[in-house]
């Protein structure tokens, strides 16, 4: 069972996932102009500058091919702006928690996918990806909080289980050729099982119960 | 004439310029979060990178010397902090300016002090410092704007001399070690002439009466 043959043509993934890491880089960006301290900044500076390096390792991507980014990112802007829009969280450990798991689960999607991709570009796309985000400061601040706070980590956990939603359904979305007569849906139902079960796992490894 | 006997002591420069580029980073971060195309979010998030790959540097070799990041630059979070609130304007073309000018004004001064450094750090910051910063789509997305709107221009040229001041200033409080005693200022001013000189070429090359 794979989705590899579900896979956008090689423009609409570099598109989508360019800007989707663009949009991971500017939350990051916002959780570390208000972090609470200069460690925590300092930390939050590396996990930024992981995305924007894997935004920027798409983009030259995109060039390589001799089309423009931002004409090729266009398409995607409505849909991730508001997905960032209604994952951004009301306060900072809660858009901490949003770049972690929908950062983590969409990272893992788009690599699956990228199996899909031609040989020549899908291995360096599926390694850019795969490339260690920083996030482990944003693992040690949550956990540290949560063991701190018994009612923020009740609300972390409910905020958790509403971004798996929303995250999958973004996931659902970059698969634009799924056509139900093809039993597309039975192909992607494994692979979103997996993706949950490592959403899960990060759950589990912040103190939160999925 | 030269300032290099009035520079700092390493961890002081270190520390300074370490949090003076992340909060580089983090005012182009904020111009790139509210762009009003991709094309200039796209341009933005590159000299987003070089602020933020500048800062990385420098934090490696405050890490090299075996101290703390966050400590080494907590000293100077008031002080820059503050600037960075001062000079981060009313709307985006301000804040744009800001970035171009205080970025270009201290990146130079902090390169003529690192003359004052000892032989195994200075030239290698300088170089570090010295590196192309990417503000091309800056300096585009300003001239258009001033050449296509008069009242703009007028109140970016009058935004652009009070930037001036407050950045000489930040620069000023850089060298600590200054004693009216030792003539200090008598060879801090040319300099300052130097630093002014540039700043009226970037303005000139805007569009913009210095």
């Amino acid at each position: 069972m794979d989705i590899s043959s579900l896979a956008p043509g090689v423009r609409h993934f570099l598109g989508q996932a360019a800007y989707r890491e663009l949009g991971e880089f500017e939350s990051l960006a916002r959780a570390l102009a208000t972090a609470p301290n200069l460690a925590v900044k300092e930390g939050l500076s590396t996990a930024a500058g992981r995305a924007l390096s894997k935004h920027h390792g798409l983009i030259t991507e995109i060039r390589r091919r001799g089309h423009e980014p931002a004409t090729e990112m266009a398409p995607f802007v409505v849909a991730l702006d508001g997905f960032r829009r209604e994952t951004s969280g009301a306060e900072w450990h809660e858009l901490l928690l949003s770049c972690y798991l929908c950062g983590g689960l969409l990272d893992d999607f788009f690599i699956r996918l990228s199996d899909g991709l031609p040989r020549d570009i899908g291995p360096r796309v599926a390694q850019l990806l795969g490339e260690d985000s920083g996030t482990g400061v944003l693992i040690q601040e949550l956990q540290t909080a949560i063991e701190n706070d018994v009612a923020l980590g009740s609300r972390l956990a409910m905020w958790g289980r509403r971004l798996v939603g929303d995250t999958l359904l973004v996931a659902r979305s970059a698969m634009p050729a799924a056509d139900p007569a093809e039993g597309a849906e039975a192909r992607i139902e494994p692979v979103f099982t997996e993706l949950i079960a490592a959403h899960t796992r990060r759950m589990d490894g912040l103190g939160l119960t999925a």
